[in-house]
């Protein structure tokens, strides 16, 4: 059984521990939601004084060209692209990733249309994160098409046919944490003649993502996530170049206008992904966005997303192992995959019955001990195909060793002790 | 003649000279480009600090809570309706202002033509911003409608007729400064039986606006011009209550369902306004907005709006005269309306030729002398109808007499030395 000491050994011997040294990290917390809103880089505090001092004060206006707000969405764009395993010039960072996927969803749909109208069917996961299912909702409805939500990965293959628009799934599941295998996926709806847009919110910079080896059609992602871009940091949106001249976009602001500051009356869509923008973009966001980016390029000398993933691996682990070891007893099972192969960068747990209705209280008294995870509601009407879960995330720029092991002593005392059971704890807030 | 002395009487008994203190305002510089691009309130920084080193840094994802951010959209929202002749509750912060017209255009679009599926046109004006042009043209494409546009104002109330489904202008025209009389053609609109969608984009902050009064709509606008919100702040959007309860929401993300954190796979649209919303807030942009909605706030209990728009009255009155008086010989012409009714918080003056080519790099020879106003160039194959422009915007809030004078004399030197001429000025950048 691995010991504390074990833990403290292999946090020595981490050669990516000194990447840690890049945020600013609440003393007395271990901060395990990374996965839904990343910690502060040191840098953003400097670059947002700057941004605000210096460029909207000071040079106000003419900051667009001398401190190149004009090219904050592609600059950071190309960033990220080198994350995800596209090309400089394919991805640029605009609104939010509902936003997002409302373009490259149309955009694909037109495509399939054109190319194949018998086919009527949008194809994802009841299980996907619930805003990419709205937009889809909204864009079947629009389209007269039909948004078929499966259950399980499992029924996925079946749905591979001739009646396939498109398949719309996310990379990494935001409850369990399964990793779908990008490549296969992608190529098995393309054999069917399908087009993929793949959701990376819980996959850039947190598993090594392929986009271009995996042919994907489309992909958008999530900037406060895993990218530690700050609260409600712009999202981002990628197209494989062979579509990128094919489709209008839906959203046609501005700002993806081919000649923006012509300002005629007429679209005309830029060439390539700058056609993806649309309004004016939120600048100071944008210019945290980019600190937070910057936290995982700093990896690329140390081996990149690959050496960040056999971290990550390692970590969620060991948490599994302690889980299994120490808290089993106690009612606690592990609800995400044990196959690494299938595992994101985080780990759900869920709670046996009685404890299952427990489950939020557990997730508080963890945070008021510094454990800091979070709590997705299961299915009041089927609790046993969605167990409410606590979802702990470990991303590996900042987390340790030590910090997973003390996470699940902390877990053994509330559960132990049922300290969960204080009132304090039994309180729902308004964002859970 | 108003001699600069008389400016400076003007400007020390100015009961509204005291706002002016709550901005950072660059040494040197006369700034008439808050149409464009809002002054830094003196607030912005320290807010944003705390937002990013306790809310985000320290207290991480516990903030949407503790701090608010959920609230944001509304909290903000209600802020910008005592601007704008909204009551509280019906108008949120999100996204861009195109995105903000693609929902209440497809809104106004759908309830039209449930009421009436013959009206199949949308209208607006030729001069109308482009990007709500750019919007139009996609829906109208999408719903096989048809977007007209009209070429003055004086062609408008022939579109009032049965086939008009939705007029959508923009209350204050941001080349010329034309100020529409809303309520009029609010009125003129219900009348035939269309809906009417207004952008205050150069109306919010900047003239009195009495949305309910006028019996609107839909009303969107921007946050970073004249409510100071920082570059690419967060834009609103409006909807008569009446409406708020019928249409459905083709943006629909997380944000605006009924339950958002109960993450149910099908899409209930959120009661009233807050289905307006989409993504996740951008919350540090969020914040510096807050800081300045609230530097107009300030203005309530000397006369707010009203005494704001008398005061922006002055100024351009105070501009007109001057380019008259002085520049007319040089060959500046007026290009905002003369009567106070018709016109903005800003003021256009065009060159008459042989000196209209010269437009931009007089603009960019008043920059270089900390003249701050903008160009905003001419359809080239008629410039007799569409001049090159040079745009002036005056915000009452820190724009005073005496820099009103001296922008004049900055502009009479500029073209009597013809320093226009020099090589630096006649270089486009990327951003105009």
């Amino acid at each position: 059984m691995t010991t504390r000491q074990d833990c403290d050994v292999r946090d020595a011997e981490d050669p990516l521990r000194e990447l840690r040294h890049q945020f600013d990290l609440p003393a007395g917390v271990i901060y395990l939601d990374g996965n839904s809103l990343g910690v502060l880089p040191k840098t953003a505090l400097g670059r947002v004084q700057q941004v605000i001092t210096q460029e909207w004060g000071h040079d106000l206006i003419k900051s667009w060209n001398s401190a190149g707000w004009i090219d904050l969405p592609a600059r950071i764009g190309n960033k990220i692209a080198r994350l995800v395993g596209a090309d400089a010039g394919e991805l640029v960072v605009a609104d939010s990733t509902s936003l997002n996927l409302y373009k490259v969803l149309s955009a694909a749909l037109r495509i399939s249309r054109a190319d194949a109208p018998a086919r009527k069917l949008i194809v994802s996961e009841r299980s996907n994160f619930p805003t990419d299912l709205y937009i889809a909702e909204s864009l079947a409805q629009q389209h007269g098409l039909t948004l078929k939500l499966v259950d399980s990965v499992d029924e996925i293959p079946a749905t591979l046919n001739g009646e396939l628009a498109v398949l719309m799934l996310t990379g990494v599941n935001y409850r369990t944490g399964y990793l779908h295998d990008m490549q296969a996926i992608t190529a098995a709806a393309h054999a069917a003649g399908a087009l993929v847009i793949w959701d990376l919110a819980h996959s850039a910079g947190a598993v090594p993502v392929d986009l271009k080896g995996a042919d994907a059609d489309f992909a958008i992602g999530c900037g406060y996530k895993y990218l530690n871009g700050g609260p409600g940091a712009p999202a981002f949106v990628w197209a494989h170049p062979r579509h990128a001249e094919r489709f209008w976009q839906p959203l046609s602001g501005w700002m993806g206008h081919a000649a923006p500051f012509q300002f005629t009356p007429n679209y005309q869509p830029a060439p390539g992904i700058q056609r993806y923008l649309c309004g004016t973009p939120a600048v100071l966001s944008m210019a945290a966005l980019e600190c937070g980016v910057d936290t995982l390029l700093a990896a690329e000398a140390m081996g990149g997303m690959q050496a960040l993933r056999q971290k990550s691996l390692a970590l969620t682990e060991l948490f599994i192992e302690l889980v299994d070891e120490r808290c089993a007893k106690l009612g606690v099972r592990v609800a995400s995959p044990r196959q690494a192969a299938q595992r994101g960068s985080q780990v759900c747990l869920s709670l046996a019955a009685p404890l299952e209705q427990a489950s939020y209280a557990v997730v508080q008294a963890l945070i008021a001990r510094g454990v800091i995870g979070d709590f997705r509601a299961g299915d009041p009407a089927d609790l046993q195909a969605m167990p409410h879960i606590l979802r702990f995330g470990f991303t590996p720029l900042y987390i340790g060793y030590t910090e997973v092991y003390d996470a699940v002593e902390h877990l053994v005392q509330v559960l132990s002790t049922q300290e969960w059971k204080q009132e304090q704890f039994n309180q729902k807030a308004a964002v859970t």
